[in-house]
């Protein structure tokens, strides 16, 4: 149907910037090279390493990161200070390719609540920033901070002048988390048509999960014409987090129909998620989908007895195709009778239909008692009923 | 802007049956009737309280919590087997308003991998069922199974007929959780528009998160004509659990101008999460939208700094409106001047601009080698400070 190549869409990861400033995630620079080498194992585009201002160990991560990767971008955050942005580009000098990422808050929330200022004054400043940026690097990106509650034509036109000042990337992020997918997707796709010089620059898509809708809102994004998401492992990031870098990357590989297509290799998702997982002391929680230990469970005797006659009929990834451990048939007592055979038949009791029925019922008086029937209780039934069979 | 009167959104709770499916998270009868007591008290207008025909301990729970709910409508689930009809129709006899849920997959996925059947054969079990369901109440709610995978035309046909036979919810499941927003949303829309009777019947949601869209197609449903959502505390449920019914609520509280409003006190939402995570012992991941421990915790400067200057600009929900702890200030290498200052002052500190930027330089070597900078610490440098100000 399609005749048209498939559009890349760019990935940013951000788990060493939004996701390392989390309570708890803070990581050392040792640890950061660590992950920075699994995300471009990955496959990821463009890592954002840090806010090299912040801190000096945060300097330290990002000049040692910039020095051992060789294929993603390395990505800096600073301010629209200029003392930030000297600081992010001197950290990001021994990168192959560098970018630095600067830009300032352009709702009323932000101008009026957190600047004391106005919409000409906070333009002038956008334009600036991108300018300084561009001394150190010909690869800057600009960030309209909270742009999911900033008005779209004033948005538009600070869009419109840091492209003419430079900027490359424009980033659209949702920093509270508020838009609906709807309301996102209007935005980019007025900036699209409302932004003369919007050719020049990638749109990128940051969205924040405080509403569930972070991952949704980055797709309804790129629908509407953004090639760049900005996502972490696990979803982490300040408050309830960024949008799922695994999350966005297998929907727009299920749905290829769509027309993108991303360079992340799909298979690494579970091992990194688990690595992440461990070295940022933050734990993802079991229906977390793609990378949660239940996401390719089934429990129910309905879903069991469907995914046992055809995968497909409960399962729309293949756990191989995302690096997790095989489908999980788990007997509780919501299993019905051919999650229980199949068990046996694994176990090597070959048992008939009436068989199944009559060891069912013992099944379920064990399974009402415990949370999950594992092999020896089912081993316990069959001598049980072996037993009684020999003695008849 | 919007005259009518704001539309009433039902809240179906399967938290104790598609919820407790899940591995690990089977509960007792004493338990079942705790959580129901608590749902009931949040406000859900249904409680799906399981599967009777599943197991014995699960048949006296769904008998137990009919017996002590006197606001809530409690439902039971059943394939579109007489015998399973039968059994929810008696656990739900003293039932002050009982529902009974049936029905059958719809997906040609289902229709032949699963019942190796024919699409005419699956409508006459379809309105089979609804018609065994009413013999025991005339609240029947129909599922077609998959319906997120079924042929539009077809699903209107099987959705006309089992009104026309009695159902009186019909639930459109997108059981594996593979469609998009718009593709969920135009599959409502499609019902809407192409089943005569529809005005007949309360159209339901229930998504499924394996691509991480539970949420925002529960929305899309509700923007294109559906009233009921079918939800989870948690998101708990099978793989990747089901729509977070914290997430849904607040999307229509925030979004209040969509026109649609629930009967949920929002502030239980955090007790309540807390004791469905204890009981079922399923953790919830910091980073969870609404109920996270971290989900109003602010970390970096930049947010810091605007935060304290105006909780608006970071924070669209007030964390009192959910029953969550406020919002948390933690001091970590990625924290700024001002969010040190406020909490020096907090502890009985008054610094200047001056004493502030000196201090912070030490802070920052304290922070770089730490997760959290603790009231211990800042006690320290004050101590010190202070030291070196008198020797002066």
């Amino acid at each position: 149907m399609n005749c048209m190549p498939d559009q890349k869409i760019y990935i940013f990861d951000t788990t060493l910037r939004d996701g390392e400033q989390v309570p708890g995630c803070k990581l050392n620079t040792k640890e950061k090279i660590e992950l920075a080498l699994a995300l471009e194992d990955l496959g990821v585009d463009i890592i954002e390493a840090g806010f090299p201002i912040s801190s000096p160990g945060d300097f330290q991560s990002v000049e040692e990161i910039s020095k051992v990767i060789r294929n993603a971008t390395i990505c800096a955050l600073s301010r629209s200070v200029q003392k930030d942005i000297e600081v992010a580009g001197e950290a990001l000098k021994k990168a192959k390719r560098g970018r630095i990422h600067t830009g300032i808050g352009t709702s009323d929330f932000h101008i009026k609540g957190k600047f004391n200022s106005n919409r000409e004054d906070i333009l002038a400043r956008a334009i600036q920033c991108v300018k300084w940026a561009r001394n150190y690097t010909d690869d800057v990106e600009f960030y309209a901070e909270d742009a999911g509650r900033t008005d779209n034509e004033y948005l538009a036109r600070v869009i419109e002048a840091v492209i003419a000042a430079g900027a490359t990337t424009v980033n659209i992020p949702d920093t509270t988390g508020y838009c609906l997918p709807s309301q996102y997707g209007e935005k980019i796709a007025y900036l699209v048509n409302n932004v003369s010089n919007i050719d020049k620059a990638v749109i990128s898509c940051h969205c924040h999960n405080d509403l569930g809708l972070a991952t949704a809102n980055s797709i309804a994004g790129v629908i509407n014409g953004a090639r760049q998401i900005e996502c972490t492992i696990n979803g982490l990031g300040e408050r309830a987090g960024n949008t799922s870098l695994e999350e966005v990357v297998m929907i727009l590989k299920q749905h290829h129909t769509l027309g993108y297509t991303t360079s992340i290799k799909a298979q690494q998702l579970n091992p990194l998620s688990r690595l992440v997982s461990d070295t940022m002391r933050m734990p993802v929680q079991p229906n977390k989908a793609i990378v949660g230990s239940n996401a390719f469970s089934h429990s129910s005797g309905i879903h069991q007895d469907g995914f046992l006659k055809d995968a497909q009929t409960y399962e729309i990834i293949n756990p191989d195709e995302v690096g997790a451990e095989g489908s999980k048939i788990v007997l509780t007592a919501r299993s019905g009778r051919s999650a229980l055979a199949h068990r046996f038949h694994k176990l090597g009791f070959q048992y008939t239909r009436n068989d199944i029925d009559v060891l069912y019922a013992q099944f379920l008086n064990v399974a009402d008692g415990k949370k999950e029937v594992n092999d020896e209780d089912l081993q316990a039934l069959a001598n049980e009923y072996q037993a009684v069979a020999v003695t008849a």
